[in-house]
């Protein structure tokens, strides 16, 4: 059984969080004060921690490093999912950037590309491939999650392309919005939507 | 009155879709395909539509243009706020990208940095500065603004200095969680949740 939606976002922010803390020595923590650090819900954090199976000490609270350690088997796949990044735009040197840090829960086995300055390079030893290999490396590379960071001018040509490869999930990064069929799963990110949040909300 | 932040959430998203319809002759759009499209409650689009004070027509939905013109004058303020980025990485490129090609809500006055490749040069007019000089630069350039980019070592001081600044607001896209004061508008991005979330529900 899948986690809701939600529930895999605030444990991986939970995570995330909990990581500052790991190396003091025998780390506890209240669900009150991991709810107030996010400004999350209180009901939010006990029922996801709940769904996660593991409970807190009312003395001590959580164990730090039981949690981390559970939500790393509850989010991660012991095999990680082949990748590949398409566009590589500054964000996909990012996105790059950080697999290369290691800890992302994906292999990233191919970049594509239309620029001749990447086509034919590695980049932290994944190679760069022309657009027009797009099919036949993703069969051979067994590549199931596409990370899309620039392709605005033929973003419909290169989705058809990629739903008729039997991709299974699509991360869109790019400034444009797109369709997919529903047993593609969608992760979207807007980085002009964000920025519209902070100057709209943070007062003059 | 300030708008709820997923209305304008999602009044960005409505915008961001309806942008590439806006070439078709007098396009009319139903609030029922807005929801469709984006995968939203159509209860929560008619109340956002609502909030922002335009009415469709039964035979026609609402104008396409109209919902574009009304979401830009409600989203964005006339004067565009200053801000800066810190830490000149990908991340750090992509957004400055993303202001140069016009319509985002910022002015990008500074950009700060510790790399000497960096500090000095200018990126698409504009200027690259040493951390020692965020405080003068910020003062100087009336900066309320930071979209914090690449700075996991010295997270901790940089945050107190922006504090002590009288920052508005804080966009954080670095790897590291930040806690700031009630008085400054924090907005995060985490691309390692949205890469786990892309694994997670993507059905092998």
């Amino acid at each position: 059984m899948k986690l809701p939606e939600k529930t895999v976002e605030r444990l991986s922010r939970y995570r995330r969080l909990l990581l500052n803390y790991q190396f003091l020595e025998k780390p506890f923590i209240y669900s009150r004060d991991l709810a107030r650090m996010l400004k999350i819900n209180p009901v939010h954090v006990r029922r996801d921690l709940m769904l996660l199976g593991v409970s807190g000490s009312h003395s001590k609270g959580y164990d730090v490093q039981q949690l981390i350690r559970e939500i790393s088997l509850k989010l991660e796949c012991t095999t990680k999912k082949s990748a590949c990044i398409v566009g590589f735009s500054h964000t996909g040197r990012a996105v790059l950037e950080l697999y290369a840090e290691g800890g992302t829960p994906i292999n990233i086995t191919a970049i594509f590309d239309v620029s001749t300055k990447s086509i034919n390079k590695e980049f932290f030893g994944v190679s760069c491939y022309s657009m027009e290999n797009l099919v036949e490396m993703i069969a051979e590379k067994e590549i199931t999650l596409v990370i899309l960071t620039n392709v605005d001018e033929e973003m419909g040509g290169i989705k058809d392309l990629l739903i008729a490869c039997g991709i299974k999930g699509i991360m869109n990064l790019t400034s444009q919005t797109i369709e997919v069929p529903p047993q593609i799963h969608l992760e979207e990110y807007d980085l002009k939507t964000s920025l519209i949040k902070l100057t709209y909300f943070s007062e003059a």
